[in-house]
């Protein structure tokens, strides 16, 4: 498998993780956002939407973009460690705390909804603050989404799964963009049982061959 | 069950269009959006996120959040007619399509982030055309996806399922900011075979009790 990438991109990030929970290897292949790589043409090929990740199965079975839709791919074709609980009740609960991040929090602060607002005029300041005023909303909204759950470690109990690959990368992310992170205590406590992992610690940015 | 819903809410729709589709039924509970009532104290109990769509479950099992998580849960709990696929790979190309309007269009031109941008003095006129790129733009990239899929009718194939029921809404908004869909032809032939269907039909805005 070869996985599209960008060491930062944070639904990027959360492949790496899946597959390193998952106990399998792909071959990374960088595209550089900053520089545009995901518009080149090459690249719209693999995948329509400009987005990374993308995740190429072997032998020419398909292209997998949506890092969402990766994951559930990977827990399908190898089950174990699973990434969702088997009760109907307990996926939709940590699917929606997924979503709540990958729906509702990063595509509302990610490079590219920044380079809009800047492209109309916004300031910088405004445009971080933007940033961090959805992600500190999403992640409270997050927190409380936990209430009533066992107290973990991880967000959905004893095993890490899809809440806790979509919570670490986007904590990275608050602390980016300056967000306090004082009142969320309980996500502070999973993502730190997380990178005691090896599968987190080896999915983070600065591992990655296109750190810069 | 009771869905706390808003007639024009893309996320409450999809919903709806999941539980025809299944032919289930739920009270609906209106939640009018534009009047703030998705932020009372009362709706932040059942999501602190204070977006629709919430099912509420019988009996007080549970409240499941997030339109896609609900979605999946109900194609789990009533299997027949499916959702999705049951091959993995083809699932995952289902799950992508709706990521595609859920993760990167819908909340990227919801009423919150236009009122966002409004907040932050950008003009009534550049706010409608930030709603009509985003959603141009991701729609021609959701029509490149199906480019090799099967000549339909419906998104992937002869049977509507959760690609279907995010499409649908997402051409309504579409067209409510004046979305040119002349170059969207594979789109537009899933909705029209979509709109046959009385799930479908019943779903629409204007057939909710709350329309106005």
């Amino acid at each position: 498998m070869r996985l599209h990438g960008y060491y930062r991109s944070t639904a990027a990030w959360r492949v790496r993780i899946a597959l390193g929970l998952k106990g399998l290897t792909a071959e990374q292949v960088a595209v550089h956002l900053r520089r545009g790589e995901q518009r080149s043409e090459a690249f719209l090929r693999l995948n329509p939407q400009g987005l990374v990740p993308a995740l190429e199965l072997d032998d020419g079975a398909g292209v997998l973009t949506q890092s969402l839709a990766i994951c559930e791919y990977l827990d399908e074709t190898h089950p174990d460690p699973p990434l969702l609980p088997s009760d109907p009740l307990r996926r939709a609960q940590v699917r929606a705390f997924a979503m709540a991040i990958a729906c509702d929090i990063h595509p509302v602060q990610n490079l590219k909804v920044l380079n809009r607002l800047r492209a109309l005029g916004v300031s910088e300041e405004q445009t971080n603050a933007w940033a961090r005023t959805v992600i500190a909303e999403g992640l409270a909204a997050c927190q409380a989404l936990l209430q009533g759950e066992s107290p973990g470690p991880f967000c959905f109990g004893d095993q890490p799964g899809l809440a806790d690959l979509c919570l670490v990368p986007q904590l990275f992310n608050a602390r980016r963009f300056g967000v306090d992170l004082a009142p969320l205590p309980r996500l502070l406590a999973a993502e730190a049982a997380c990178l005691t992992l090896p599968a987190f610690a080896a999915a983070a940015p600065e591992r990655q061959p296109d750190f810069e």
